[in-house]
Protein backbone atom coordinates (compact mmCIF):
# COMPACT_ATOMS: atom_id res chain seq x y z
CA UNK A 1 0.00 0.00 0.00
CA UNK A 2 1.33 3.42 -0.50
CA UNK A 3 0.18 5.97 1.94
CA UNK A 4 0.34 9.68 2.47
CA UNK A 5 0.33 11.20 6.00
CA UNK A 6 -0.69 14.99 5.56
CA UNK A 7 0.96 16.44 8.62
CA UNK A 8 0.58 20.08 10.51
CA UNK A 9 2.39 20.46 14.21
CA UNK A 10 4.87 23.44 14.59
CA UNK A 11 7.25 21.49 16.62
CA UNK A 12 9.28 18.46 15.84
CA UNK A 13 9.67 17.52 19.67
CA UNK A 14 5.63 17.21 19.91
CA UNK A 15 3.49 14.48 20.87
CA UNK A 16 2.08 14.86 17.42
CA UNK A 17 5.31 14.62 15.80
CA UNK A 18 6.39 11.45 17.98
CA UNK A 19 2.78 9.75 17.07
CA UNK A 20 3.78 10.63 13.06
CA UNK A 21 7.13 8.77 13.86
CA UNK A 22 5.14 6.09 15.13
CA UNK A 23 2.98 5.76 12.11
CA UNK A 24 4.98 5.86 10.40
CA UNK A 25 7.55 3.12 11.60
CA UNK A 26 4.20 0.65 11.78
CA UNK A 27 3.31 1.38 8.09
CA UNK A 28 6.90 0.68 7.07
CA UNK A 29 7.72 -2.56 8.90
CA UNK A 30 3.96 -3.74 7.06
CA UNK A 31 5.72 -3.25 4.10
CA UNK A 32 3.82 -0.29 3.07
CA UNK A 33 5.81 3.09 1.43
CA UNK A 34 4.63 5.86 2.97
CA UNK A 35 5.67 9.66 2.02
CA UNK A 36 5.03 12.53 4.81
CA UNK A 37 3.39 16.26 3.58
CA UNK A 38 5.05 17.91 6.78
CA UNK A 39 3.20 20.98 6.49
CA UNK A 40 5.20 23.25 8.36
CA UNK A 41 8.33 21.83 7.48
CA UNK A 42 7.65 22.63 3.55
CA UNK A 43 7.00 26.58 4.49
CA UNK A 44 3.38 25.66 3.02
CA UNK A 45 1.56 28.63 1.67
CA UNK A 46 -2.22 28.48 3.63
CA UNK A 47 -3.85 31.03 1.65
CA UNK A 48 -5.48 30.97 -1.74
CA UNK A 49 -4.90 33.89 -3.66
CA UNK A 50 -4.07 35.32 -7.31
CA UNK A 51 -0.69 33.79 -6.93
CA UNK A 52 -1.90 30.45 -6.97
CA UNK A 53 -2.79 30.95 -10.78
CA UNK A 54 -0.29 32.38 -13.13
CA UNK A 55 -2.56 32.23 -15.78
CA UNK A 56 -5.00 34.37 -14.36
CA UNK A 57 -4.59 38.39 -15.87
CA UNK A 58 -3.98 41.01 -14.00
CA UNK A 59 -6.97 42.62 -14.49
CA UNK A 60 -9.22 39.68 -14.19
CA UNK A 61 -11.27 39.01 -11.17
CA UNK A 62 -10.55 36.13 -9.15
CA UNK A 63 -13.19 33.47 -8.97
CA UNK A 64 -11.43 31.01 -6.87
CA UNK A 65 -13.49 27.73 -8.17
CA UNK A 66 -13.19 28.84 -11.96
CA UNK A 67 -9.52 29.93 -11.51
CA UNK A 68 -8.84 26.78 -10.07
CA UNK A 69 -10.16 25.04 -12.93
CA UNK A 70 -8.37 26.82 -15.67
CA UNK A 71 -5.45 26.37 -13.66
CA UNK A 72 -6.09 22.68 -13.16
CA UNK A 73 -7.15 21.66 -16.65
CA UNK A 74 -3.48 23.29 -18.17
CA UNK A 75 -1.76 21.95 -15.43
CA UNK A 76 -0.54 25.55 -14.53
CA UNK A 77 -1.16 25.31 -10.59
CA UNK A 78 1.55 26.38 -8.70
CA UNK A 79 4.20 24.03 -8.59
CA UNK A 80 3.88 23.19 -4.48
CA UNK A 81 -0.18 22.30 -5.20
CA UNK A 82 0.78 20.28 -8.26
CA UNK A 83 3.30 18.20 -5.97
CA UNK A 84 0.67 17.23 -3.64
CA UNK A 85 -2.16 16.39 -6.19
CA UNK A 86 0.51 14.00 -7.54
CA UNK A 87 1.36 12.43 -4.20
CA UNK A 88 -2.66 12.08 -3.93
CA UNK A 89 -3.17 10.31 -7.15
CA UNK A 90 -0.04 8.48 -5.98
CA UNK A 91 -1.38 7.17 -2.64
CA UNK A 92 -3.97 4.74 -2.12
CA UNK A 93 -4.28 6.15 2.04
CA UNK A 94 -4.67 9.33 2.72
CA UNK A 95 -3.78 10.17 6.78
CA UNK A 96 -4.34 13.93 7.93
CA UNK A 97 -2.88 14.29 11.10
CA UNK A 98 -3.44 17.39 13.38
CA UNK A 99 -3.81 18.76 16.70
CA UNK A 100 -7.75 19.83 17.25
CA UNK A 101 -7.29 23.74 17.66
CA UNK A 102 -11.10 25.03 18.16
CA UNK A 103 -12.66 22.10 16.83
CA UNK A 104 -11.21 21.98 13.45
CA UNK A 105 -7.69 21.26 12.12
CA UNK A 106 -5.03 24.07 12.19
CA UNK A 107 -5.11 26.74 9.46
CA UNK A 108 -2.32 25.30 7.90
CA UNK A 109 -3.86 22.05 6.78
CA UNK A 110 -6.78 24.07 5.98
CA UNK A 111 -4.97 25.63 3.98
CA UNK A 112 -3.52 22.39 1.98
CA UNK A 113 -7.37 21.44 1.51
CA UNK A 114 -8.52 24.74 0.25
CA UNK A 115 -5.76 25.11 -2.81
CA UNK A 116 -4.71 21.37 -3.40
CA UNK A 117 -8.41 20.27 -3.94
CA UNK A 118 -9.18 22.44 -7.35
CA UNK A 119 -12.17 22.45 -9.23
CA UNK A 120 -11.73 19.70 -11.92
CA UNK A 121 -9.17 17.50 -9.41
CA UNK A 122 -11.47 16.99 -6.43
CA UNK A 123 -14.92 18.92 -6.82
CA UNK A 124 -16.42 19.95 -10.00
CA UNK A 125 -16.38 16.78 -11.99
CA UNK A 126 -18.80 14.17 -13.50
CA UNK A 127 -21.91 14.94 -15.06
CA UNK A 128 -25.23 16.44 -13.84
CA UNK A 129 -28.63 15.23 -14.77
CA UNK A 130 -31.81 13.55 -13.38
CA UNK A 131 -29.85 10.42 -12.05
CA UNK A 132 -26.49 11.58 -10.93
CA UNK A 133 -24.85 15.19 -9.30
CA UNK A 134 -21.51 15.12 -10.39
CA UNK A 135 -19.12 12.66 -9.31
CA UNK A 136 -18.80 13.26 -5.04
CA UNK A 137 -20.05 11.96 -1.83
CA UNK A 138 -18.52 8.57 -2.17
CA UNK A 139 -17.50 8.28 -6.10
CA UNK A 140 -14.95 11.26 -7.42
CA UNK A 141 -11.01 11.37 -7.90
CA UNK A 142 -10.33 9.05 -5.08
CA UNK A 143 -13.04 6.36 -5.27
CA UNK A 144 -10.92 3.23 -3.89
CA UNK A 145 -8.75 4.76 -1.90
CA UNK A 146 -9.03 4.84 1.86
CA UNK A 147 -8.36 8.12 4.32
CA UNK A 148 -8.82 8.63 7.84
CA UNK A 149 -7.43 11.19 10.36
CA UNK A 150 -5.18 11.07 13.14
CA UNK A 151 -6.13 14.03 15.90
CA UNK A 152 -5.02 14.58 19.15
CA UNK A 153 -7.36 17.02 21.59
CA UNK A 154 -6.30 18.48 24.55
CA UNK A 155 -9.62 18.05 26.43
CA UNK A 156 -11.20 14.92 28.06
CA UNK A 157 -12.68 12.42 25.99
CA UNK A 158 -16.48 12.89 27.67
CA UNK A 159 -16.62 16.33 27.16
CA UNK A 160 -16.56 15.11 23.35
CA UNK A 161 -19.11 12.11 24.11
CA UNK A 162 -22.40 11.85 22.75
CA UNK A 163 -23.77 14.01 25.75
CA UNK A 164 -20.62 16.08 26.30
CA UNK A 165 -20.27 19.79 25.93
CA UNK A 166 -18.04 20.10 22.83
CA UNK A 167 -20.15 18.01 21.24
CA UNK A 168 -19.78 14.45 19.89
CA UNK A 169 -16.14 14.11 18.51
CA UNK A 170 -17.68 12.21 15.15
CA UNK A 171 -19.85 15.30 14.07
CA UNK A 172 -16.79 17.95 15.01
CA UNK A 173 -15.28 15.71 12.13
CA UNK A 174 -17.84 15.18 9.55
CA UNK A 175 -17.23 18.49 8.00
CA UNK A 176 -14.22 17.11 7.55
CA UNK A 177 -14.93 13.09 7.14
CA UNK A 178 -17.74 13.76 5.34
CA UNK A 179 -17.16 16.80 3.51
CA UNK A 180 -13.24 16.73 2.67
CA UNK A 181 -12.62 13.39 2.48
CA UNK A 182 -16.14 11.62 1.26
CA UNK A 183 -17.20 14.47 -1.21
CA UNK A 184 -14.12 13.53 -3.54
CA UNK A 185 -14.21 9.53 -3.17
CA UNK A 186 -12.64 8.68 -0.38
CA UNK A 187 -13.77 5.57 1.65
CA UNK A 188 -13.61 7.42 4.99
CA UNK A 189 -11.84 4.86 7.94
CA UNK A 190 -13.04 5.61 11.75
CA UNK A 191 -10.94 8.26 13.86
CA UNK A 192 -8.48 8.03 15.34
CA UNK A 193 -8.28 10.63 18.40
CA UNK A 194 -6.16 11.01 21.29
CA UNK A 195 -7.48 12.93 24.29
CA UNK A 196 -6.38 14.86 27.34
CA UNK A 197 -3.03 14.84 25.01
CA UNK A 198 -1.57 18.17 27.19
CA UNK A 199 -1.46 16.05 30.16
CA UNK A 200 0.25 12.89 29.24
CA UNK A 201 2.88 10.90 31.00
CA UNK A 202 5.18 8.27 30.15
CA UNK A 203 2.70 5.39 30.48
CA UNK A 204 0.02 7.40 28.85
CA UNK A 205 2.18 7.90 25.64
CA UNK A 206 2.89 3.89 25.75
CA UNK A 207 -1.06 3.33 25.77
CA UNK A 208 -1.22 5.70 23.16
CA UNK A 209 1.84 4.13 21.07
CA UNK A 210 0.12 0.65 21.04
CA UNK A 211 -3.17 2.21 20.32
CA UNK A 212 -2.15 3.83 16.63
CA UNK A 213 0.17 0.84 15.92
CA UNK A 214 -2.93 -1.42 15.53
CA UNK A 215 -4.97 1.39 13.98
CA UNK A 216 -2.00 1.34 11.80
CA UNK A 217 -1.80 -2.54 11.33
CA UNK A 218 -6.10 -2.58 10.73
CA UNK A 219 -5.68 0.24 8.09
CA UNK A 220 -6.28 -2.20 5.01
CA UNK A 221 -9.03 -3.95 6.80
CA UNK A 222 -11.14 -1.84 9.11
CA UNK A 223 -14.45 -1.42 8.20
CA UNK A 224 -15.18 2.30 6.70
CA UNK A 225 -17.71 5.10 8.17
CA UNK A 226 -20.97 3.61 6.43
CA UNK A 227 -21.74 7.13 4.26
CA UNK A 228 -24.53 6.81 2.06
CA UNK A 229 -23.56 7.54 -1.04
CA UNK A 230 -25.13 10.24 -3.36
CA UNK A 231 -25.72 8.76 -6.51
CA UNK A 232 -27.02 5.13 -5.86
CA UNK A 233 -30.84 5.70 -4.98
CA UNK A 234 -30.42 7.54 -0.82
CA UNK A 235 -30.79 11.01 -2.10
CA UNK A 236 -33.39 12.91 -4.60
CA UNK A 237 -31.65 14.60 -7.51
CA UNK A 238 -31.68 17.45 -7.86
CA UNK A 239 -32.57 18.84 -4.09
CA UNK A 240 -30.29 16.00 -2.38
CA UNK A 241 -32.88 15.84 -0.02
CA UNK A 242 -32.13 11.61 1.95
CA UNK A 243 -35.18 9.80 0.57
CA UNK A 244 -38.30 9.92 2.58
CA UNK A 245 -38.78 6.49 3.68
CA UNK A 246 -35.12 6.47 5.04
CA UNK A 247 -34.14 6.90 8.69
CA UNK A 248 -37.00 8.54 10.95
CA UNK A 249 -38.83 12.10 9.61
CA UNK A 250 -37.59 13.73 12.92
CA UNK A 251 -34.06 12.89 12.63
CA UNK A 252 -31.74 15.52 13.18
CA UNK A 253 -28.04 15.78 13.12
CA UNK A 254 -25.24 14.21 10.89
CA UNK A 255 -26.36 10.49 11.83
CA UNK A 256 -28.80 10.07 9.16
CA UNK A 257 -26.27 10.01 6.32
CA UNK A 258 -25.03 6.70 7.26
CA UNK A 259 -26.42 3.73 5.69
CA UNK B 1 -22.81 50.09 19.09
CA UNK B 2 -19.05 49.22 18.16
CA UNK B 3 -18.87 46.46 15.54
CA UNK B 4 -15.91 44.48 14.16
CA UNK B 5 -16.12 42.46 11.02
CA UNK B 6 -13.18 39.99 10.55
CA UNK B 7 -13.68 39.51 6.83
CA UNK B 8 -11.64 36.75 5.08
CA UNK B 9 -11.92 36.96 1.00
CA UNK B 10 -9.07 37.72 -1.35
CA UNK B 11 -11.11 39.27 -4.27
CA UNK B 12 -11.22 42.98 -3.86
CA UNK B 13 -14.13 42.92 -6.56
CA UNK B 14 -15.86 39.60 -5.05
CA UNK B 15 -19.58 39.06 -4.20
CA UNK B 16 -18.35 39.12 -0.24
CA UNK B 17 -16.81 42.16 -0.74
CA UNK B 18 -20.07 43.72 -1.78
CA UNK B 19 -21.54 42.26 1.09
CA UNK B 20 -19.59 43.80 3.47
CA UNK B 21 -19.64 47.37 2.36
CA UNK B 22 -23.33 46.38 2.38
CA UNK B 23 -22.89 45.42 5.88
CA UNK B 24 -20.69 48.32 6.64
CA UNK B 25 -22.57 50.97 5.33
CA UNK B 26 -26.05 49.89 6.83
CA UNK B 27 -24.14 49.85 10.15
CA UNK B 28 -23.10 53.21 9.89
CA UNK B 29 -26.36 54.50 8.61
CA UNK B 30 -27.72 53.23 12.37
CA UNK B 31 -25.56 54.97 14.04
CA UNK B 32 -22.74 51.79 14.80
CA UNK B 33 -19.07 52.49 14.56
CA UNK B 34 -17.51 49.75 12.87
CA UNK B 35 -14.29 48.61 12.20
CA UNK B 36 -13.21 46.12 9.39
CA UNK B 37 -9.98 43.54 9.84
CA UNK B 38 -9.38 42.31 5.67
CA UNK B 39 -6.98 39.96 6.47
CA UNK B 40 -6.10 39.21 2.83
CA UNK B 41 -5.51 43.35 2.59
CA UNK B 42 -3.40 42.95 6.12
CA UNK B 43 -1.61 39.95 4.88
CA UNK B 44 -2.53 38.37 8.23
CA UNK B 45 -0.07 35.55 8.64
CA UNK B 46 -2.48 32.49 8.93
CA UNK B 47 0.09 29.76 10.85
CA UNK B 48 1.05 29.82 14.29
CA UNK B 49 4.62 29.39 14.42
CA UNK B 50 7.48 30.05 17.02
CA UNK B 51 7.77 33.53 15.56
CA UNK B 52 3.96 34.11 17.29
CA UNK B 53 6.15 34.07 20.51
CA UNK B 54 9.16 36.25 20.95
CA UNK B 55 9.86 35.37 24.27
CA UNK B 56 10.25 31.82 23.51
CA UNK B 57 14.20 30.49 23.79
CA UNK B 58 15.58 28.95 21.18
CA UNK B 59 16.16 25.95 23.08
CA UNK B 60 12.61 25.57 24.18
CA UNK B 61 9.83 22.99 23.16
CA UNK B 62 7.12 25.09 21.56
CA UNK B 63 3.70 24.25 23.57
CA UNK B 64 1.47 26.44 21.78
CA UNK B 65 -1.26 26.97 24.69
CA UNK B 66 1.86 27.31 27.47
CA UNK B 67 3.67 29.73 25.23
CA UNK B 68 0.33 31.52 23.82
CA UNK B 69 -0.38 32.07 27.76
CA UNK B 70 3.01 33.18 28.50
CA UNK B 71 2.97 35.86 25.88
CA UNK B 72 -0.29 36.83 26.65
CA UNK B 73 0.79 37.47 30.02
CA UNK B 74 3.42 39.62 29.58
CA UNK B 75 2.04 41.58 26.76
CA UNK B 76 4.61 39.68 24.31
CA UNK B 77 2.55 38.64 21.66
CA UNK B 78 3.49 40.17 18.13
CA UNK B 79 1.73 43.35 17.15
CA UNK B 80 -0.49 41.92 14.55
CA UNK B 81 -2.16 39.69 17.29
CA UNK B 82 -2.20 42.13 20.24
CA UNK B 83 -3.69 44.67 17.44
CA UNK B 84 -6.45 42.55 16.81
CA UNK B 85 -6.99 41.39 20.68
CA UNK B 86 -7.59 45.16 21.09
CA UNK B 87 -10.26 45.52 18.28
CA UNK B 88 -11.82 42.11 19.81
CA UNK B 89 -12.09 44.16 23.16
CA UNK B 90 -13.39 47.48 21.88
CA UNK B 91 -15.73 45.93 19.88
CA UNK B 92 -19.26 45.05 21.94
CA UNK B 93 -20.64 42.60 18.61
CA UNK B 94 -17.84 40.76 16.31
CA UNK B 95 -19.24 39.56 12.82
CA UNK B 96 -17.11 36.83 10.85
CA UNK B 97 -17.60 37.12 7.15
CA UNK B 98 -15.99 34.21 4.73
CA UNK B 99 -17.17 32.26 2.29
CA UNK B 100 -18.02 28.27 2.73
CA UNK B 101 -15.08 26.83 1.80
CA UNK B 102 -14.89 22.86 1.98
CA UNK B 103 -17.38 23.48 4.81
CA UNK B 104 -15.67 25.19 6.86
CA UNK B 105 -14.03 29.01 7.08
CA UNK B 106 -10.93 29.75 4.86
CA UNK B 107 -7.58 29.24 6.04
CA UNK B 108 -6.68 32.44 6.87
CA UNK B 109 -9.41 33.45 9.35
CA UNK B 110 -8.90 29.81 10.77
CA UNK B 111 -5.24 31.13 11.04
CA UNK B 112 -6.67 34.51 13.18
CA UNK B 113 -8.88 32.21 15.44
CA UNK B 114 -5.87 29.87 16.03
CA UNK B 115 -3.25 33.22 16.79
CA UNK B 116 -5.88 35.57 18.01
CA UNK B 117 -7.53 33.68 20.77
CA UNK B 118 -4.47 33.10 22.88
CA UNK B 119 -4.42 31.27 26.48
CA UNK B 120 -5.40 33.51 28.76
CA UNK B 121 -7.42 35.71 26.30
CA UNK B 122 -9.91 33.36 25.18
CA UNK B 123 -9.77 30.52 26.76
CA UNK B 124 -7.95 29.32 29.72
CA UNK B 125 -9.30 31.27 32.41
CA UNK B 126 -11.45 30.84 35.47
CA UNK B 127 -11.43 28.92 38.42
CA UNK B 128 -11.98 25.00 38.37
CA UNK B 129 -13.97 23.31 40.75
CA UNK B 130 -16.81 21.05 41.28
CA UNK B 131 -19.06 23.83 40.45
CA UNK B 132 -17.10 25.54 37.39
CA UNK B 133 -15.39 24.25 34.89
CA UNK B 134 -13.44 27.58 33.78
CA UNK B 135 -14.92 30.39 32.16
CA UNK B 136 -16.40 29.43 28.97
CA UNK B 137 -19.15 28.22 27.02
CA UNK B 138 -21.53 31.01 27.90
CA UNK B 139 -19.06 33.17 30.15
CA UNK B 140 -15.72 34.35 30.09
CA UNK B 141 -13.73 37.04 28.40
CA UNK B 142 -16.42 38.23 25.42
CA UNK B 143 -19.45 37.82 27.96
CA UNK B 144 -22.14 40.33 27.00
CA UNK B 145 -20.84 40.68 23.47
CA UNK B 146 -22.55 39.22 20.64
CA UNK B 147 -21.70 37.61 17.49
CA UNK B 148 -22.62 36.23 14.48
CA UNK B 149 -21.22 34.41 11.00
CA UNK B 150 -21.82 36.09 7.26
CA UNK B 151 -21.39 33.23 5.37
CA UNK B 152 -21.56 32.68 1.27
CA UNK B 153 -22.31 29.36 -0.04
CA UNK B 154 -22.20 27.73 -3.74
CA UNK B 155 -24.14 25.27 -3.38
CA UNK B 156 -28.20 25.26 -3.18
CA UNK B 157 -29.98 25.79 0.34
CA UNK B 158 -32.02 22.55 -0.10
CA UNK B 159 -28.45 20.67 -0.18
CA UNK B 160 -27.76 22.29 2.97
CA UNK B 161 -31.03 21.84 4.84
CA UNK B 162 -32.20 19.14 7.59
CA UNK B 163 -31.77 16.04 5.27
CA UNK B 164 -29.74 18.10 2.63
CA UNK B 165 -26.82 15.91 1.96
CA UNK B 166 -24.05 18.45 3.07
CA UNK B 167 -26.06 17.89 6.60
CA UNK B 168 -27.64 21.09 7.96
CA UNK B 169 -25.98 24.42 7.74
CA UNK B 170 -26.54 25.10 11.56
CA UNK B 171 -24.58 21.82 12.39
CA UNK B 172 -22.01 22.64 9.85
CA UNK B 173 -21.99 26.16 11.61
CA UNK B 174 -21.53 24.33 14.94
CA UNK B 175 -18.12 23.94 16.00
CA UNK B 176 -17.38 28.14 14.81
CA UNK B 177 -20.49 29.14 16.39
CA UNK B 178 -20.89 27.52 19.66
CA UNK B 179 -16.84 26.58 19.73
CA UNK B 180 -15.46 29.23 18.63
CA UNK B 181 -18.30 31.74 19.60
CA UNK B 182 -20.05 30.75 22.26
CA UNK B 183 -17.03 29.30 24.53
CA UNK B 184 -15.21 32.68 24.94
CA UNK B 185 -18.55 33.91 26.01
CA UNK B 186 -19.76 35.50 23.10
CA UNK B 187 -24.15 35.58 22.84
CA UNK B 188 -24.58 34.15 19.34
CA UNK B 189 -26.90 35.67 17.16
CA UNK B 190 -28.66 33.11 13.88
CA UNK B 191 -25.82 33.10 11.07
CA UNK B 192 -26.39 34.80 7.91
CA UNK B 193 -26.42 32.45 5.23
CA UNK B 194 -26.45 33.17 1.05
CA UNK B 195 -27.01 30.34 -0.72
CA UNK B 196 -26.09 29.85 -4.84
CA UNK B 197 -24.24 32.65 -4.76
CA UNK B 198 -22.20 31.22 -7.96
CA UNK B 199 -24.90 31.45 -10.10
CA UNK B 200 -26.18 35.34 -8.34
CA UNK B 201 -27.41 37.75 -10.93
CA UNK B 202 -28.75 41.19 -10.75
CA UNK B 203 -31.97 40.92 -9.19
CA UNK B 204 -30.33 37.73 -6.94
CA UNK B 205 -27.50 40.07 -5.42
CA UNK B 206 -30.50 43.17 -4.70
CA UNK B 207 -32.43 40.67 -2.71
CA UNK B 208 -29.84 39.81 -1.04
CA UNK B 209 -28.05 42.99 -0.46
CA UNK B 210 -32.27 43.72 1.33
CA UNK B 211 -32.03 40.67 3.43
CA UNK B 212 -28.41 41.72 4.92
CA UNK B 213 -29.36 45.12 5.36
CA UNK B 214 -32.44 43.99 7.29
CA UNK B 215 -29.93 41.87 9.84
CA UNK B 216 -28.18 44.08 10.20
CA UNK B 217 -30.78 46.29 11.37
CA UNK B 218 -31.64 44.18 14.29
CA UNK B 219 -28.25 43.16 15.36
CA UNK B 220 -29.17 44.53 18.84
CA UNK B 221 -32.63 42.66 18.98
CA UNK B 222 -32.35 39.69 17.18
CA UNK B 223 -32.83 36.47 20.02
CA UNK B 224 -29.61 34.56 20.10
CA UNK B 225 -29.46 30.85 19.53
CA UNK B 226 -30.13 29.50 23.19
CA UNK B 227 -27.05 27.61 23.79
CA UNK B 228 -26.48 25.95 27.19
CA UNK B 229 -24.46 28.19 29.16
CA UNK B 230 -21.90 25.37 30.92
CA UNK B 231 -21.96 26.13 34.56
CA UNK B 232 -25.19 27.64 35.11
CA UNK B 233 -26.80 23.44 35.94
CA UNK B 234 -27.26 22.14 32.59
CA UNK B 235 -24.21 19.58 32.81
CA UNK B 236 -22.77 17.76 35.44
CA UNK B 237 -19.45 18.71 36.62
CA UNK B 238 -16.47 17.55 35.34
CA UNK B 239 -17.27 15.37 32.78
CA UNK B 240 -19.69 18.09 30.91
CA UNK B 241 -22.19 15.60 29.94
CA UNK B 242 -25.75 16.79 29.55
CA UNK B 243 -27.76 16.11 32.86
CA UNK B 244 -29.60 13.07 32.14
CA UNK B 245 -33.29 14.76 32.91
CA UNK B 246 -32.47 17.53 29.77
CA UNK B 247 -33.39 15.84 26.12
CA UNK B 248 -33.80 12.10 25.41
CA UNK B 249 -31.57 9.95 26.35
CA UNK B 250 -31.57 8.57 22.57
CA UNK B 251 -30.74 12.70 21.41
CA UNK B 252 -27.98 12.53 18.86
CA UNK B 253 -26.22 15.51 17.21
CA UNK B 254 -25.58 18.90 18.41
CA UNK B 255 -28.77 20.09 19.20
CA UNK B 256 -29.29 18.79 22.57
CA UNK B 257 -27.02 21.63 23.64
CA UNK B 258 -29.77 24.42 22.96
CA UNK B 259 -32.10 24.67 25.85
Amino acid sequence: MKVLIVYAHPEPRSLNSALRDVAVHELEAQGHEVQVSDLYAMKWKSEISRTDFPLLDEQTRLHVSNASKVGFNANALTKDVRAEQEKLLWADTLILQFPLWWFTMPAILKGWVDRVYSCGFAHGIGDHSDKRWGDRYGEGRFEGKRAMLVVTAGGWEEHYSRRGINGPIDDLLFPINHGILFYPGYTVLPSFVAYKTDRLDEAGFSTLETQLRERMQTIETISPIPYRRQNFGDYLIPTMQLRPDLESPDAVGFSIHQG
